[in-house]
C-alpha cells in the first residue's frame, strides 16, 4: 500500500521484503467495505470484487436446551446501505498481486518489491532530522541480500501442504514471481541512505526494535487453529459466515472463501498454554484441528480431501507505544498492533495505516505539504489501533467463552449479548466508522489532543483557526470518509458513484455543491466564489495540479450546459485536449440506474449548496458556505497544510 | 471469437491473419448490449465496460426555420430495461486484446493468432465431406508466411497519423504483440490439412472467392469520411451521441469515445463517384473531412490538435449468397455482409456470426452433437444478415438525405421520420431482437424454411416433432436469447444476474424453474422429474459434462435448504470437492440489491414452475412443463441434437 502511494506520487522509493516470494496461500483474507473503497480509488476494486467470495449473511449457531447446536439467528453480514461494497473474502496473495500490478504500472516498473532482502543496521544523523525541506538523507540502512535458502520461509520448507500444493494455487498472472528478482546479489550487503523509513515488518518488527519502541499487552489462554479446506459436510450453512458456539467443545467460525474453499477458525480447548504462558505448537496438526472442529459441529459431519493451508495462534491484544520517530521513521500494521484475526480486521487496518501515511509522505517529499502533517499519522492511526484493540478484546472473549446454559449461568456467555456485540461491532468492523480528530488536516471543533492519541497536531500557520460548518452538509462528516451517492456527468449523462471520482492520485479536492444555478442569484454566488478561487495567489500553483475541482449541481441536467453555466475554473481548458468534460456532475434522474438524490443524501441545501474539501485519502477536511466567508475557510485550510 | 470458442471447447485449431500485428487504432468501436452479454458469458465484459465510453443519450440536431442547427430531441441511446448493459464504445484493438487474453488462457497458450500468414490455395476431397464422424481431413490449404515488408498493411506504411502515433496508442498489455510471433518462417510455405475452414477474411474474402460465392448488392452515391480526434469545440453535445442534419451541407454523426476521443462520421457532399461508380479516394484527406465537418456544425466551432485515425467510405449494402459450403467451409462477418458503419452493427453482427458457429463446430468435432446442426448456421445467420441489410438501407438513406424544409418538401427527409426510424431501429441495433427460426435446435411452431434463410434445418431424428410450450414462460421466447433477472444463490444468499450463470463453456443448460418446493405436491413433482432426468440412459453420458443443470425456485430462501429440499441431480456430489453449491438459486429479496422478482419477469407460474433448455449460446431451445410430458420434450429435444 505504501509503495502504491509512492508510485502514484512519483517518489523514488524502495521496498524490501525478507521473504523470497509473494504469498500464495493462507494468511489474511477478509476485505472490509472501506478497503474496497480504497482499492476502487486506486482502480482495482473490480478485480478483487470479481475473484472474491462475497459474504452476505452471518448465521449464529448455539446449543438448544438439549445441548445440540441449532441456528438461532441470521443477520446481514454488514450493515445495509453503508457503502456500495460489501465484505468479501479473497486470499492475501491475490491482493498482493493487485498491488504489484498497480505499482508496476504507476511507477513504470521503477519500484519493485526486492525479495530476499533483510535490513541489518539502521543509523541516523539526527541533526539533519528537523529540516525536511533540504535535500538530505539522514537515515542509513545496511541491507543484506539473502541466499535462496535463507529467503525461503520456514513454513513452506516444513509443511507438506504448502509444498505439495504450492504451484496449484498460482493464478496465471503470478508465475513471473516465482523467479527471484534480484538474482546475482545473493549474500552481498548494500548501504542505503534514505530521507524516511517505514517499518511494515510485522509483529516481530525489526524496525520497531531498532527504535526501542514496545508493543503493550498480554496473550490470553485461548488457543485457536485455522484450516483452509474444501469441506465435505452436511452442515447446511457451510457457505455462510457462521459463528458456532458448542455446549462444551468450544467455538468455531466459518468463513466461506473463493474456489470452494472455506476457512475454519476452530477453538482448541484441549490445548493449554504452559508455565511460560505460551502453547506448545508442536502438538497442533491439521488432524488435531479437524478433530476439534468435528466435535464442535456435531451432529453434522465434516471432513475434507483438500487442505490449502493451516495454522494456529494464541489470542492476545497488543498496541505500540509509538508509531513515529521524529517524523522520520514510521511503523505500520502488525508492527504496532496485533490482535485476533476473526473479525477480519488485521489486513484492513494495516493497509489503512499505510494508506493514511503514504500521501502525507509523498506530498512532504515533493515539497507540497508542510512536514508537520506527518505528525497526524500517529495521532490518527494510533487512536484507531487503540479502538481496534478494545473492540477485539471484547469480541474475542465473547466468542471464545462457553455459552451460558440459562440466565442463572453467570460464568457463561449470553448468546443475546454475543449477537448484540456482533451487530454493534459490525459498524466498527466495516472500517467506515473511522473519525479522525481535529488537526491541521481536519477543520473541526474540539481538542486535537483529546480526539487523537494525545499528540498535538493543531495547526499554527493561520492567524485564526479554521473550523468547518458541519451543519451545511449534515451527512458529510468532518473527519470521516466522504460518503457515496450516484450523480450524472453533466456532459454525457453517464451515472457515476461520486466516490469513484475521488481517486487516489495524491490530490486534495474542492467539491463545489453549486446548488441550483438556474437561479440567477445562486449563479452570481457561484461566479463570485470561482473568481476568488481562480484569482488566489496562494492557491494558483496548486490548483488542478494538487487540488482537483469537482462540481455537483442540483438544476435539471437538460436545462444546463457546461460551457454556458459553469465558470472555467470548474472545467479548465487545455490547448491540446480542449475542455475538461469530467469534473461537473448533476444530481438528476438517470435513464438506467435511477435517481441518486445526492443532495438529500449528503444533507446539502439544494438551492444554496456549499463547498467541501477532501484530503487525498477521501477524508473530509473542511465544509464551508459558497461565499466570501467560505472562501476564506478554503484558503485558510490550505494555508495551514500546503507550503507557501 | 471463433478461436475463443475453439479454446473453450478444447479443439485443435489454427488462426492465421495476413496482417503483421493486431489493430491499434481506428476500425470498429461500437459494442451493442448483446455483444456485452456474450463477452460476459466468456468472462471479460467487465474489462470492456471499464475502459469504454458509455453512450447514454442520443441528441438530434436539425435546422430550424432560420436554417441554423439546434437540438430538436433527446432520446435514450438504447431502449431502457432490455439488458443489464448499455451501448459502449471502445476501439477494436482493445477488444482484440480481450479475445487474445481469453484464447491464451483457455487454450493454455496452444492457439495463437499467426500473423503475417496468407492462404494461397485451397482444395477438397469432396468424397470425404459427408462423414463427419470419421477422423479425416478433407480440406487442404497452402499457407505462405509473409516477410515483414509484406505483412505491413499499406495504410500504416503510408499514413503519417498512424506512423507518428502508433506507439502512443498502445496499452501496457499490448506491447508483446509488437513482436511477430512466427519469426523465422518468413517467405516459406506450409500445407495444412483441416476438417473445417472458416473464412472471417473481410469484404474482399479470399475464402469466398475460392468457393465462387458472391456478395449481392450495389454501392450508393453517398461518400462519408471518418475522423477519430480529440475535438476542441464549443458544440455543447460533443460528449453525446449526436445525429446532426445541416440544412444543405450534409450530415454528421458524433460518437464520443474513450480517452477524450470522439469519432465523427462526416458526409462529404462535395465528393462524387466517377463513371465507374467509385469515388476517387486520393481527393480525401483529414483536411477535407474536417472542413466538411465545420460547415455542418456551424455556427459552432470545431478544430483538433490530435488525430488518432481517419478513413473514408462509400455506403453500400451487400449480403452473401451462401454462408456455408457443404457444412465444411463457412464464411462469417464482412465476408458475407457489408453495410454502412454508423449504426454500430458491423463488428457486433460479425462477432455474433462466429459466436453462433463456434460452439456448433466444437460440439460436432468432439462427437457430441449431430453434424446436421451445422446447417443451422446459414439458416440463422444469413437471415440476420438480410434483416441487417434492410435496416441499414433504410437508416443510411434517412441519415444521408437532406432535411425537408417543410411538409411540402417531398424530396427532403422528414426529421420526425428520422427520429421514429432511430427509436424503432434501436431495438434491432441492440442485437436483442434476434429470433432464430424453428429448427432441430429451436423447438418452436412453424416452418424452418420460412423462419430462416430458406435452408431446411428441421430435425429428422425424433418420431414426433418436439415443440416447446411458449405459454409456460411468456417472457422467455423460444428462439431468442434467455433474458436476465436477479436471483440469489440458495447456499450463500449472494445476488446474481441469472444470465451470469449461462457461461459460454460449450454446455447446453436445463434450467429448472422448480416453483414452490414447500408445497409437498410440487416437491413430489420436482422429485419425479429429477428421477426421470437422472435415470435417462440417453442423457447419462452428457449430464453435467455437456448439459449443465441450473435451478431457480420460488420458496422463501430461509425456509429451504439445499441438501434437504433439492434432489442430488440439481447439485451433484464430488468426492474431492463435496456438494455443488453454485447451481441452485432462489427468487427472493436480497439484503443489498433489492428483489429481482424473476418468476414474474420471466412470466413463469410461481407454484408450478417449468423447464427450459438453453443452447450453449444462451438462445432458448425448448420450454416444457415439470412433469412426464415435459420430460419427454427434454429428452426428445436432446435426441434430435446429440449423438446417440
Amino acid at each position: 500500500m505504501l509503495a502504491a502511494w509512492m508510485a502514484r506520487c512519483g517518489i523514488n522509493a524502495r521496498i524490501v521484503d525478507k521473504r523470497g516470494t509473494k504469498i500464495y496461500a493462507g494468511q489474511a483474507d477478509g476485505l472490509q467495505m472501506r478497503s474496497l473503497e480504497i482499492f476502487d480509488s486506486f482502480g482495482f476494486a473490480d478485480r478483487a470484487w470479481k475473484e472474491a467470495n462475497h459474504m452476505i449473511e452471518m448465521c449464529m449457531w448455539n446449543p438448544g436446551q438439549d445441548g445440540v447446536i441449532r441456528r438461532s439467528d441470521r443477520v446481514p453480514d454488514v450493515p445495509v446501505g453503508l457503502s456500495r461494497f460489501q465484505q468479501i473474502v479473497l486470499h492475501q496473495g491475490r491482493i498482493e498481486r493487485f498491488f504489484l500490478d498497480h505499482i508496476k504500472k504507476h511507477s513504470e516498473d521503477r519500484i519493485r518489491v526486492e525479495r530476499g532482502v533483510l535490513p541489518e543496521v539502521m543509523s541516523f544523523s539526527e541533526e539533519e532530522f528537523n529540516d525536511h525541506s533540504i535535500d538530505t538523507y539522514p537515515i542509513t540502512v545496511k541491507l543484506r541480500h539473502l541466499t535462496e535458502e535463507e529467503a525461503m520461509p520456514e513454513q513452506s520448507k516444513a509443511s507438506e501442504v504448502s509444498d505439495g500444493l504450492f504451484r496449484s494455487n498460482l493464478a496465471a498472472d503470478d508465475t513471473d514471481d516465482l523467479i527471484r528478482q534480484s538474482v546475482g546479489k545473493e549474500g552481498t550487503a548494500e548501504i542505503v541512505r534514505a530521507k524516511y523509513v517505514v517499518g511494515c515488518d510485522g509483529a516481530h518488527s525489526w524496525t520497531r526494535k531498532q527504535l526501542g519502541f514496545e508493543l503493550e499487552g498480554e496473550p490470553t489462554d485461548f488457543i485457536w487453529g485455522v484450516l483452509d479446506i474444501i469441506p465435505i459436510t452436511d452442515f447446511p450453512d457451510i457457505r455462510m459466515r457462521c459463528a458456532i458456539h458448542s455446549a462444551s467443545s468450544g467455538s468455531m467460525m466459518v468463513i466461506p472463501r473463493e474456489n470452494k474453499l472455506v476457512r475454519l477458525y476452530i477453538q482448541l480447548t484441549e490445548i493449554k498454554p504452559d508455565a511460560s504462558g505460551r502453547a506448545d505448537r508442536s502438538k497442533i496438526t491439521p488432524a488435531t484441528i479437524i478433530a476439534a472442529a468435528q466435535k464442535i459441529i456435531a451432529p453434522y459431519k465434516l471432513t475434507y480431501e483438500y487442505c490449502d493451508w493451516w495454522t494456529a495462534y494464541q489470542i492476545g491484544q497488543r498496541v505500540g507505544t509509538n508509531f513515529d520517530y521524529s517524523s522520520r521513521v514510521f511503523l505500520a500494521g502488525d508492527a504496532v498492533h496485533t490482535h485476533s484475526p476473526k473479525a477480519g480486521q488485521g489486513m484492513n487496518v494495516s493497509m489503512q495505516d499505510a494508506y493514511n501515511l503514504g500521501w502525507k509522505l509523498g506530498l512532504v517529499i515533493r515539497g507540497i505539504a508542510r512536514p508537520e502533517i506527518l505528525k497526524t499519522y500517529q495521532s490518527e492511526r494510533r487512536r484507531v489501533a487503540q479502538d481496534l484493540i478494545a473492540f477485539d478484546h471484547k469480541f474475542s472473549r465473547l466468542f471464545s467463552g462457553r455459552p451460558a446454559k440459562d440466565v442463572l449461568d453467570e460464568e457463561g456467555v449470553s448468546m443475546e449479548a454475543f449477537r448484540d456485540a456482533f451487530v454493534k461491532g459490525n459498524m466498527f468492523a466495516s472500517g467506515l466508522s473511522v473519525d479522525y480528530g481535529s488537526s491541521m488536516l481536519i477543520a473541526k471543533e474540539g481538542s486535537s489532543i483529546d480526539q487523537g492519541d494525545g499528540t498535538d497536531v493543531s495547526s499554527s500557520y493561520t492567524k485564526t483557526r479554521v473550523v468547518g460548518r458541519q451543519e451545511l452538509a449534515t451527512n458529510i462528516k468532518l473527519g470521516m470518509r466522504f460518503p457515496n451517492y450516484k450523480v450524472l456527468n453533466q456532459s454525457d449523462a453517464r451515472p457515476w458513484h461520486l466516490q469513484e471520482n475521488l481517486r487516489s492520485d495524491g490530490r486534495f479536492r474542492i467539491i463545489v455543491f453549486a446548488g441550483d444555478v438556474l437561479f440567477s442569484t445562486q449563479k452570481s454566488k457561484l461566479e463570485a466564489f470561482c473568481d476568488l478561487l481562480s484569482s488566489s495567489q496562494f492557491l494558483a500553483p496548486y490548483l488542478h495540479r494538487n487540488i482537483a475541482m469537482l462540481t455537483v449541481h442540483s438544476s435539471k441536467r437538460t436545462e444546463t450546459e457546461l460551457l454556458r453555466d459553469f465558470p472555467e475554473v470548474l472545467h479548465p481548458f487545455d490547448t491540446r485536449t480542449g475542455w475538461d468534460y469530467d469534473s461537473v456532475f448533476v444530481d438528476d434522474e438517470s435513464y438506467h440506474e435511477g435517481f441518486g438524490d445526492a443532495y438529500n443524501g449528503y444533507g446539502v441545501d439544494k438551492e444554496a449548496g456549499c463547498v467541501v474539501i477532501t484530503r487525498p485519502d477521501q477524508y473530509v477536511g473542511f465544509i464551508g458556505s459558497l461565499n466570501e466567508q467560505g472562501w476564506e475557510g478554503v484558503e485558510g485550510y490550505f494555508k495551514g497544510v500546503l507550503m507557501s
